[in-house]
């Protein structure tokens, strides 16, 4: 199809200027904040409802507060692919973490220019994904993908108010949750457009990445206990020093994730006490998070983990406590979405970089639901979850060019 | 001289007990805080005063709150020998650091059965040596050694009443403060005994030790800079974690403290930024501390550690920035006193450990003075600045046998 006609770039900073129209909407005068159904959501919902109805969508809006629109197929019996991604954001956000992906959706729409394709196209602007207000993310695409399950609604926000009290001050009915979930049956697939939130594409030169798997993820808390002393009296062949300890087994946690491709382990809390300059710590309290795209390959290296930090404590004799947080599979992507995406990109002359995620997204919920992709856009910097995160407009316009090959690909094949 | 009629485990116990009627003089309604100047610090003054009495000491405070028995000589000019700690302690202390050094003067004191020495004894209650309420240390011996400053009387405590307000509420004048110091040509010596607070005395079997030199020692902040980013998406070659780069040096801090004799260095004080589990730290602080008898040796550890900091971060692209917050020289302790002391410990039958002392003590200042000296009595599990602290009895008994040899070996010889 020659689609020469249709201005990309100008499509591509329409996307992007309605990202920063929806970033005015925050819970706090001075930054981004959008939580779960926090007030500034209504006024997202009615520009994208206000859009969505531009290119005659039908809008609805679900029971966790998902909001949709329905582009008709070209018969009415016709089943639906879906696309789109969160409007919540995190504290001191970014304009296009979640955002751009469902701007993206409703440019990928306009692009179509009324035409019918064999299946119908459902865009959606899923409620909640960050996981901020409530402690757990992916409230919204939970719902649509039927595993809300009723103990969600008893969590409490720091204010003390339920989810179900949330639902029910937005306006809308917790009892019609279970209809919020879609027919497996009738959804071919779902895509979703997420800025890369690393610097991996950026690295290596390419505009798009597409994700052939989202990682598994293990969290643990790990505490080495030793003997408080004073700094100035306890020789070092005296001591039991719980950060000297941690302070080894950092190193091998750096030097394993090193060593296995694709691991990733990092620190990112510590806590010494007692603290304070002159007094040997005494306890160290540390966060790991480690993940990879194989569980298996993962799990190995947790047990590895755990075993040097055994190791360290027993050559010290420290104690070691540790307990497993939680854990997340790996979810692969669909193969055939992605297969279809890769020739796109090939199409119309786009390198795309076959890779990972290293974070969770709406389409790890999906992907129980239908076959599910994501189609990553290079983040400069790598820098997310910042009120500097940025997108160039060229792989925005990249991103609309391969993801309307597609649709027209998925429906010359349907 | 046959000392052999004299009870000295019984004068140990007493000298113990009275650790324990001064401990229950607090701030604090369950457990031991005793600051400068503090109200309980008069009922510690009236106790200390009626047993000083009890041996026809002549009592006297200064200007600054230091409690002192005078011990008459043979004749009215003779010289005076000084004994004496502090009886200040720090928050949730326990009963016998610093306040063992005065009841132990005042049983050497009773020890004497009234015989006079060629020198007067003065034993000295300092008001103050843990630099708990004004954030500076050894405000009493800095006035009886001539060394307490004007600008000290400014410093504010946690509710902004200034030293001079705390002296004057007390009863005191600030304005004697430079009639509280000796005359250096009166003054024949200074003798400290204190636990030790530290744990070599209990490893090596010794029950005393003898202090050749109080450490030097150097604090600083270090902290290490490089990016935040998301734990999941940023691959490990592309991270400039903060935390990893600190963990590498810790090691090496340790490394380089054991392989130096004598060498102590401590981090004690660590945090992460921004610290969350699934965030690589950005920025990591710390406190170093190190300490070793000889400046020239500290010195130099001391810029090996920030040259190896350097390499660090060069290495990993991180940012170092560090500053030194205090520095102070070592302070060896009298060798003419020392000798005397070990020969009065070989003619008891007690052996004795040359030692350094790792912690700052009133001797320290007392230095400036006169001859000092400090004897350390073991503390059982090396444990300080906690409400479990301890000492033995038969130690007790040891250091008193070993005093007495060593006041009428000084007598002998004047």
């Amino acid at each position: 199809m020659n689609l020469s006609h249709l201005d990309f770039a100008q499509l591509a900073l329409e996307a992007l200027e309605r990202c920063h129209v929806l970033a005015r909407f925050s819970e706090e005068p001075d930054r981004l904040t959008r939580t779960f159904l926090s007030p500034p959501m209504r006024a997202v919902h009615e520009s994208l409802a206000s859009w969505m109805r531009e290119l005659d969508m039908e809008v609805r809006i679900d029971a966790v507060g998902n909001l949709i629109g329905h582009y008709p197929g070209s018969s009415r019996d016709a089943p639906l692919f879906l696309l789109g991604s969160h409007v919540d954001t995190v504290r001191d956000a970014g304009p296009y973490d979640g955002i751009l992906g469902v701007t993206l959706s409703l440019a990928l729409v306009k692009a179509l220019e009324g035409r019918r394709l064999p299946f119908a196209i459902e865009a959606i602007a899923f409620s909640e994904e960050e996981g901020v207000r409530f402690g757990v993310p992916f409230l919204g695409s939970k719902a649509v993908t039927g595993q809300f399950t009723p103990e969600l609604l008893k969590l409490q926000d720091a204010q003390g108010q339920t989810v179900e009290e949330a639902i029910r001050a937005f306006g809308l009915d917790p009892a019609q949750i279970p209809q919020a979930a879609y027919n497996p049956a009738q959804v071919k697939g779902f895509l979703e457009f997420h800025i890369e939130q690393g610097p991996v594409l950026e690295a290596l030169g390419y505009p798009l990445g597409l994700v052939e798997v989202i990682v598994g993820q293990s969290r643990l808390e790990v505490a080495f206990r030793g003997q408080a002393g004073h700094a100035g009296t306890t020789p070092m062949h005296l001591r039991k020093d719980a950060l000297a300890g941690a302070a080894e087994w950092m190193v091998l946690v750096e030097r394993e994730a090193r060593e296995e491709q694709g691991l990733v382990a990092t620190v990112g809390m510590i806590t010494a006490l007692p603290g304070a300059a002159n007094v040997i710590p005494g306890e160290v309290r540390m966060s790991l998070d480690v993940r990879h795209p194989y569980d298996e390959v993962r799990s190995l290296a947790v047990a590895n983990l755990v075993t040097r930090a055994q190791q360290v404590a027993q050559c010290r004799g420290l104690e070691l406590d540790y307990r497993t947080l939680y854990e997340q599979a790996a979810v692969p992507c669909d193969p055939e979405l992605n297969g279809r995406l890769a020739l796109s990109a090939q199409a119309q002359g786009y390198p795309v970089h076959r890779m990972v995620s290293g974070a969770g997204h709406d389409a790890m919920i999906m992907s129980a639901l239908c076959p599910s992709t994501l189609l990553f856009l290079r983040s400069p910097g790598g820098l997310s979850h910042h009120p500097e995160e940025s997108v160039w407009p060229q792989d925005v316009e990249a991103a609309l060019r391969v993801g309307l090959d597609f649709l027209h690909r998925l429906a010359a094949e349907a």
